[in-house]
């Protein structure tokens, strides 16, 4: 890395951990420039923007949540344990404590919903890649015969989005201490109601379906 | 009602329509008073500070919630009827065009995560009557025979929180035109995975469960 990009990416780091408590609306360039000893000249030399700014705190935590949950997700087999994998890695990256504030797309999908423009399109097009993602996941299930034909994978994702959008707000809001349990559960229970239908005792036990 | 209790609800009413675009957080009593042409010592005779301002929105909140959905809802047969009632109204409430930005529970509880004190201790305090208010409905369809006796009264609670969370996330951040569709979908099937297992073919009919 040359120094530049180095700066560069100090700078998004701060600014990541700092939108994740303040939110993504609550960094100013000065406050930012400030806790990094830089002088505000010297971070508009990176970031001619606000906006920039957000945009590049964006991209910063979607190659975090690729490398993270994304990439090694996809590396376990196709169907219901890719599944499983994306899902407990996604559980992961939510209740860990590298970013302060919690799941930055979280905070940023409520900032942003209601603010029109290039910063919220950026989240848009990032959260609808990552259900994409979940969708096809749910897809290979079924063609591996792990799940039933009758699934939809759009509804399977937004159910799955849904576990773990609840999982965040029990664990940080209510500091809830059965998050994981109920998390887990919720997810078990998703998967079983998505596996074809036992159509005789012998092809449950084939298919490892349990009551 | 009083002239100073018509301006304070005034107060609160422009209040909560601010804070569920702007966010609780971003509420200034200077712009606050600006919107509804009142002085700031005007605005200060009805609240001492920003917090008293911020508990008097969370409370507001709760009782139109309380009107709009428990209430309601609660009028429903207990059992599975009940349930269903006070999700319908639930996702009324997270849809429903009357605050401008959305509900103001789901943005609350992400800018209010990190920030101990009492606007934060009231939210959490409505968060968890509101959900076992759920988990109480889940247990009164237990005991009505509707589900089965292994279905864990919080899981379930959580569960249904997910799909209002995704609701509320598909609705207005990725303007999902099938949000309804999957929230329902998503509904019918835990409904269905709480009923209690069909143990013969008669008893299956019996429950008006469908495969």
């Amino acid at each position: 890395m040359t120094k530049g990009t180095e700066t560069r990416q100090r700078i998004v780091d701060r600014a990541l951990a700092l939108a994740s408590t303040e939110g993504i609306e609550g960094i100013t360039l000065g406050v930012l420039a400030d806790s990094l000893s830089l002088s505000k000249s010297g971070l508009f030399a990176h970031f001619k923007s606000r906006e920039a700014l957000q945009i590049a705190i964006l991209d910063d935590a979607a190659a975090r949540f690729i490398e993270r949950v994304v990439s090694p997700g996809m590396k376990a087999t196709r169907g219901e344990p890719r599944v499983r994998a994306l899902f407990e890695r996604w559980l992961d990256w939510g209740l860990s404590r590298s970013l302060p504030g919690g799941c930055i797309f979280v905070a940023a999908a409520v900032e942003l919903d209601d603010r029109p423009g290039p910063v919220r399109d950026t989240l848009v097009r990032g959260q609808r890649a990552w259900i994409s993602t979940i969708a096809d996941a749910a897809r290979g299930a079924i063609e591996e015969g792990h799940f039933s034909s009758k699934v939809d994978p759009e509804g399977f994702a937004f159910e799955l989005y849904g576990l773990a959008l609840a999982t965040h707000h029990a664990a940080r809001l209510l500091r809830e201490p059965k998050t994981l349990e109920h998390a887990r559960a919720g997810f078990e229970r998703l998967i079983a109601s998505a596996r074809p239908a036992p159509a005789s005792k012998s092809s449950r036990a084939r298919h490892g379906v349990k009551r």
